[in-house]
């Protein structure tokens, strides 16, 4: 019989006594309850009580009721959060793989973690009462100030801080972009490209139409096919396809963005990881006035991590604060504050470092066994980013590489996958984004003998 | 002449030193820097040394030159954070006042923060790394049962806490549910009001109509007239005049909207603020098809938690799975472990009954000083929330009303003020919004005297 020295209140004490022993498995899921009169006798307590504490069990989905029978607990890892109940695309279809190149986050080991807590702990202690004070709609001077830095040392580009902008991740941003530059504006995104960032600007209301990406980026004298106000681009590592965008290109997108009173997004979202040569020049740095920068921390710290900024030319920036100066902004003074001074101690470019070196060994790894295999490849590789393709020419369809893979425990998509409107030159290229897999994974991986 | 020990990067090293000391104020505003020539030489470095931090200081913000006397430093409090250059609705037009009826943040002391800073700590041990994992769409499945505990003890709500939604404030929530119900709907919202509602609709892209707001809160029967699918009201207690929606009406507005195929955005924002009485019922208790309860804890809490959510009918949730399956949650995790927490150690419901007893004693000694003065005056005070209004009959405009409060140090604004749409039934009525005024600034107002 459940057995709980009761506080106080002793309907939330035993309440909560219960709720514990439920989500710590010491009540495992389907055991039955006591009835209420006899825990009420063996508690001492009203059954009033007791029936108070079983009714807001109930209420919160730690327990169900079966007629006639009692009480009995509930299965909370999965009735409670919902997700058999309502069908739910996150839980659905997740298999696990033994290596993954789809998924993108980097191994949570090599956070620095402790260093993390620490920095947490003595913002806490330094600024106090201050973590209450309401957040400036543009983020918080100290953190902007330290991305200008950090831009200037690792992207080498020379930005004021007051033109950035602090959100709670990419998409996050897009919808600030849209609310910024007018939903009656055309969007062209990058095909093929992320589907998260077309499905952003849609739901915040904006025409996408689709830039197709060839092996140097978009085509700047395709822009009037587009129809576009605004393009949206990483122009120093595209993905999936790894195109990079020459400085002639750069130039004339901006110049025809000029031209139709619109603006380049710059998407600088895995440009820290160069993993060999100098980094390239951003558009931004070519003019301040025709493009925004965005980028995230999601891909250098941890995708929980959920903050981003972007960079706006100043005539936004003004009218950016007319729209929002009186919204609060919506990342917590905490990590902004955690996260300034991770980048004023360098701390963060040194985490980004090792993260490097080590998604250096892991592409070693992969770029070496791929180029084993027997059958016929092309790997298409920039020295870029955490991602490469190759191209099996003589595979017979794109279903077949993937099911290829499953078979070895590969999980891994095309390049047709990230498809935002058909095409006929992106068959047969599988995509090996590789920032979620470890040294250890890249060892293990045996794909000699696949066919 | 600055002397400093540098590290092995020599010009960060030199930067951050100078940085720090700017930020400090161990630089003073307008200080002139050393020579590049005569720093070098005192530190044994390189003129190049010396040019590149004061390069990035300058890139930074923090110091300024001028043409042919060298570089000074900037006043960081002002033009780094850009408020001089680009005007900033932020900071203009702030003056302080003796007794601020406008501006509506708790007193930062009544926050618990080192409770606060202790949770912290223990989820920064407990948690570990798991707080670097992505965050769900939708919320923290601990913080969203908390949620669900909490609603039912404090507002008697019987909520499945799978179907609440997590944000980063309510301005980010709104934006959701344009996202989630169409742009192409009509949204009412109440008039008067907070113009941040309508203004956050907007800039999502919505049709925004107006609702009259009467002593009895909207007016069902006039649903037709406004033409909308989404009506957001506030139906416990209306800011800012205070209304309470009687049950008849909102079973009424239920029906209207289910009519239509709308919903009901039940906006509870200060409902934990009920003075004296019971709370009133949700309207979510009343029909959880057809309405959408949203609450922050900017209130409860502090201004910088930037976090509210939602409870949503289940087919909204299910679209809401669909939309946003693929993003990642825009609230830290960290925040969201320490805020369920709270919550389930009953420390928030502690910290709350704090809050209403310290909002007890201002308002009394409010309305016993407002009571006395000499003019003629109509109190509506409906025991509820942090604001009352004060009809002055005899005044002779609302500019009148504001100008003499202003001579005696008070900010105030009249309901005029809040209107979206021009109403000729609210003029002459003070709204006094207490939520931000302590006991002692209370206590030491001289309003006799006022004419």
């Amino acid at each position: 019989m459940l057995t709980y020295e009761l506080g106080k209140n002793k309907y939330y004490s035993l309440y909560s006594h219960i709720r514990e022993d439920i989500l710590n498995g010491r009540i495992k899921a389907g055991e039955k309850l006591p009835s209420k009169r006899s825990l009420a006798q063996n508690l001492g307590v009203s059954v009033i009580t007791v029936q108070t504490a079983y009714d807001q069990l109930l209420a919160e989905g730690y327990i169900f009721s079966r007629e006639r029978s009692g009480y009995f607990v509930a299965d909370v890892n999965v009735d409670f959060y919902g997700n058999k109940a309502v069908e739910s695309p996150i839980v659905l279809g997740q298999r696990s793989y033994a290596v993954d190149f789809v998924k993108g986050s980097a191994p949570a080991e090599l956070f620095p973690f402790s260093y993390w807590a620490k920095l947490m702990r003595n913002v806490l202690s330094d600024c106090g009462e201050h973590l209450l004070e309401r957040v400036p709609c543009d983020g918080d001077g100290e953190l902007k100030a330290a991305i200008a830095g950090y831009l200037y040392r690792v992207r080498g580009i020379t930005v004021d801080p007051r033109y950035i902008i602090i959100g709670a991740g990419a998409e996050q941003l897009y919808g600030v972009i849209v609310q910024l530059l007018g939903r009656d504006k055309v969007y062209a995104v990058e095909n093929p490209g992320y589907k998260n960032i077309a499905e952003a600007y849609r739901l915040n209301g904006a025409e996408v139409v689709c830039a197709n990406v060839f092996s140097d980026g978009v085509n700047p004298a395709e822009w009037d096919n587009w129809g576009a106000d605004i393009l949206h681009i990483s122009p120093s590592h595209h993905f999936p396809t790894g195109a990079v965008t020459p400085a002639s290109s750069r130039t004339a997108l901006i110049a025809r963005a000029a031209e139709r009173g619109g603006y380049i997004v710059e998407d600088d979202y895995d440009s820290e990881f160069r993993l060999s040569g100098r980094p390239l020049q951003t558009m931004y740095g070519v003019s301040s006035d025709r493009v925004i920068y965005v980028n995230t921390f999601s891909k250098t710290l941890a995708p929980s991590m959920r903050m981003g900024y972007m960079v706006l030319p100043p005539v936004l920036y003004a009218e950016y604060i007319k729209l929002f100066g009186n919204n609060a902004g919506v990342v917590p003074l905490f990590e902004q504050k955690a996260l300034a001074r991770m980048i004023n101690e360098g701390a963060l470019e040194r985490h980004i470092n090792r993260l490097k070196n080590y998604y250096r060994s892991v592409r070693g790894i992969l770029l070496q066994k791929i180029g084993s295999l027997a059958c016929p490849h092309e790997v298409s590789e920039t020295g870029s980013g955490l991602h490469f393709t190759v191209k099996f020419p003589t595979a017979e369809s794109d279903s077949q590489i993937k099911s290829v893979a499953a078979r070895a425990s590969i999980n891994v998509r095309c390049l047709s996958d990230y498809l935002l409107q058909p095409r006929e030159d992106c068959s047969l290229t599988a995509v090996i984004n590789y920032s979620g897999v470890t040294r250890e994974q890249a060892a293990c991986l045996d794909i000699k003998n696949l066919v």
